[in-house]
C-alpha cells in the first residue's frame, strides 16, 4: 500500500489552523472578525522597496547566486555594520525566508537524535524543523510572571547532554514580545563558549525594540564569534513577509562554507525578493521611527485595555508586536475556539492564538494566548471590548 | 569542539563549482569563455510575466496561501487542462522552485534508508536531496549509444527491494535530452503499481519537447493517479528560473494532505514569483513556437557540427536545452579542467560539464560532457569550432 513517511505523518498542524473553519463560521454568521491571532501587519513597506521591483524591468529572471546577489550582501555588510555587527559578504547566506536560514543552520550542526535547548514559549513552526531533521528541543520553561526572561543560568546548564548542539533562541520573542537582557545574552555565550554550543539566534523582531537600550545581539557576544549563528528575516522588518527573504550570518567559516553547499544545491533564494530586500535598505530612518511608534501605541493600550479586565494578567513586552496573556479561563484552546463558534458582541467577535501550542512541554499555558498588535489602534481598541464581554459570559470561565 | 553535521560534510560540491576558478583564470586570460556548461538560457521572459509584477502594485508583501495563491492555482489547473491533464486546485502544492517540489516530493513518502530507484545520468543536485533525507538512490544506466531511453523494464524491477518506494524520472531529461516514450511510461506505470511505488516525475522542460507527437505525461498514465507525483517549475518553460516558482502535483489526497503540513511550516512561496508566474500563464503559443523554433535551430547546430569532429558521438536530443556527448579523450574532468587552464583558440575557449557528476555509478561517463545550447547560434558555432580545435592538440585525446 503506498503510505506517508513517518516524519510527514508527525508534521504538527498549527493550532491556529485548527480555528480556521471557525472563523469562517463567524464569517458567514455575519460577524466581524478582529484576528488578534496572525503576525502579518498592516503596515506599508517602505517604498523603496516595491519601487526597486516594479523599476526592475528585466528582461528575464536569472538565478541569483547561490549565496544571494552580491549587491545585495555589500548592502547587508553596510546594515549590519550600522547596528555594530561588523561580517562581510562572505560570513553570510541569503536564505528563502528567516524559515529557510533556521533550516539551514538546524542542518548543518545537527545529527539525527541531537538535542537543542529551546525557551518556551516559543514560535511553533520550530517544531516542524526538529521533526525533518530527527532532532529534539529540550525546552527550558520560561514565565509569565517574569515577563518570560532568560532563566537561571543554572537552570540552562542543567539540561545540556552530550547530545546538546547548541541553543536556540528568539529576540526579542515570538510569541512573547520579550527582550532579553544584554547581561543574559553574555551569560548565554559563555555557557556556549564553555561546552562547546552553537547559539542560533533568531533576531527578526530586531526593529521592533521598544526599549531605552538598542536591541543586544548574540552577535556582539564577545569570545562567542565561533557559536553564534544568527538567523535573520526582512519579513517583518519591512512588513515583506512574502517576498521570502532572510539571511544566515555567522563568523564560523566552516558554518557558511557547509551552508554554502546546501544553499547551491537548492540553486538561490528569490530574486524579485532579493530586489525589494536591497531597495529596502535605502528606507530612511524615519520609516522606522514611524512604525516604532505606531507599534507602541499600539502595544500600550492592547496592554493596559487587558490588564483592566479582572483576572487578566499581561506583562508589558518589550519587542516585536506579540503579548501573551493569562487569561481567566479553563482552556485557551476551547475558549478560541468558543469566541469564533458562539459568542457574539455587537455582531463582532476575535480570534486569538492558543498559547499551549507554543509550549513543548504538555500542561503549560493552557490559560495563555498570544495577542499579535497589528491592528490599528480603533480595531484594537474594539477588540479588547469583545475580550472583555466574552470572559463575563465564557462558560469556562474562571473568576 | 563545534563541529558540522554528518549530513552537511556530505554535501556533494557540483563539479562545474569546482570548475569556476579555471573559468575565472581563463577570463583573465583575456579570453572569451563560451558557457556550454550552465542550464540558463538567454532567451527573454513573457512579457506578461514581467508587466505582472511591475505593475503589480504592493503597499505591502503579504504571506501568500501555503498551497499557493488560489488564483495562480486556478491558472495552473487550466494550464493542465490544455496539456489533457485534469486536476483541481486541490491537488497542488505551488513550491519554491522545481527543486521545493521534489524535496517535499521525497518528504512526504520516504523514510531515512528507504531507497527510490533513479535513471543515470541524472541532475546531480538530486543527490543533496537524497543525502538531506538519508534516502538511497538506486541507479539505473542508461546509455548514449541508445539515446538514453528507458532501459528494459526488467532491468528496472529486478532492482526494486521491500525498501523501494518510487521511481525518480526527469522527462525531457536533464542532463541527456531524451524524450520518454509514452509506451514506456505506460509500462513504467504499471511497474508503479504492482510495487506500490510512487512516481516522481520531473516534467520541468516539458514546453522543450521536438517530437512529432506532444508531450506524454505521467500524469497522463490511466491506473496510476495515485502513485504520479508531478513536479514542475516556471524556471525553465519561460525562463523565470530566479523567481524560485515550481509546483507538486498529485491525485493522492494523502500526499496533497502530508505536504501541505510542511509547505504551512514554511509559510509560502514567493509573493512576487507567483505573480510573474501567474502572469506567465496569458503568454500566447506564439511565445513557445518562437522559443521552440530558436531552439531546434541550435539543437541541430550543436548535433550536426560535433558530430562532424572525429571521435565524437552525440545523439539527437529531442527534448530541454542539453545534449550528453562522448568525446575521445580520457577523461572529461581534466578536458574541461584544461580547456579553461591551458587551452585557446583565436582568444577563446569553452566550458563543458564534466557527466561524471550525473552518475551515480562511479567510471561510468568519464569521456562524456553535457553541453547546454543556450546560446545564440553564432556564438554556439564558434563554441564547437574551438571544442574541435581543442580535441586536435589536448594530451589525453584518443583519437
Amino acid at each position: 500500500m503506498l503510505k506517508i513517511s513517518d516524519k510527514a505523518a508527525l508534521m504538527p498542524a498549527s493550532p491556529i489552523r485548527r480555528l480556521v473553519p471557525y472563523s469562517d463560521g463567524a464569517k458567514k454568521r455575519g460577524l466581524t472578525v478582529y484576528h488578534l491571532n496572525i503576525g502579518q501587519p498592516d503596515i506599508d513597506s517602505p517604498v523603496e522597496a516595491i519601487d526597486a521591483v516594479e523599476k526592475s524591468h528585466l528582461k528575464y529572471v536569472e538565478y541569483p547566486h547561490s549565496a544571494g546577489n552580491i549587491s545585495y550582501r555589500e548592502g547587508l555588510v553596510k546594515y549590519y555594520k550600522n547596528i555594530g555587527i561588523d561580517v562581510t559578504v562572505n560570513d553570510m547566506i541569503v536564505t528563502t525566508g528567516g524559515t529557510e536560514a533556521l533550516q539551514m543552520a538546524l542542518f548543518v550542526t545537527c545529527n539525527p537524535g541531537d538535542e537543542v535547548i529551546v525557551f518556551e514559549p516559543f514560535y511553533t513552526n520550530y517544531n516542524a524543523f526538529a521533526i525533518e531533521l530527527g532532532i529534539r528541543f529540550v525546552p527550558v520553561t520560561t514565565v509569565l510572571d517574569n515577563n518570560f526572561a532568560l532563566p537561571a543560568m543554572s537552570e540552562i546548564e542543567k539540561m545540556i547532554t552530550p547530545s546538546t548542539k547548541g541553543i536556540l533562541l528568539c529576540n526579542p520573542g515570538n510569541p512573547t514580545g520579550t527582550v532579553y537582557t544584554k547581561e543574559s545574552l553574555i551569560e548565554l555565550g559563555k555557557i556556549a563558549v564553555k561546552h562547546n554550543l552553537y547559539i542560533y539566534s533568531d533576531e527578526v523582531y530586531r526593529e521592533f525594540c521598544y526599549t531605552e537600550e538598542p536591541h543586544f545581539s548574540c552577535m556582539h557576544i564577545k569570545g562567542a564569534e565561533e557559536n553564534v549563528i544568527l538567523l535573520d528575516s526582512v519579513s517583518k522588518r519591512y512588513n515583506l513577509c512574502g517576498v521570502r527573504i532572510g539571511a544566515m550570518v555567522s563568523r564560523n567559516k566552516d558554518i557558511i562554507a557547509a551552508t554554502l553547499k546546501k544553499a547551491q544545491a537548492r540553486l538561490c533564494s528569490p530574486a524579485y525578493g532579493q530586489i525589494a530586500a536591497e531597495g529596502a535598505l535605502a528606507a530612511p530612518q524615519s520609516y522606522f521611527d514611524a512604525v516604532r511608534e505606531e507599534y507602541i501605541k499600539r502595544r500600550d493600550l492592547l496592554v493596559s485595555e487587558l490588564n483592566k479586565i479582572p483576572g487578566v494578567k499581561c506583562p508589558l513586552p518589550m519587542g516585536a508586536f506579540y503579548a501573551v496573556a493569562e487569561l481567566p479561563i479553563d482552556d485557551a484552546d476551547k475558549f478560541a475556539q468558543w469566541l469564533l463558534e458562539t459568542f457574539e458582541y455587537k455582531g463582532q467577535t476575535v480570534m486569538v492564538t492558543p498559547a499551549s501550542g507554543f509550549y513543548a512541554s504538555t500542561h503549560i499555558g493552557k490559560s495563555e494566548v498570544r495577542i499579535a498588535y497589528v491592528l490599528k489602534e480603533e480595531k484594537l481598541k474594539a477588540a479588547v471590548e469583545c475580550l472583555r464581554e466574552a470572559l463575563k459570559v465564557y462558560p469556562g470561565r474562571t473568576v
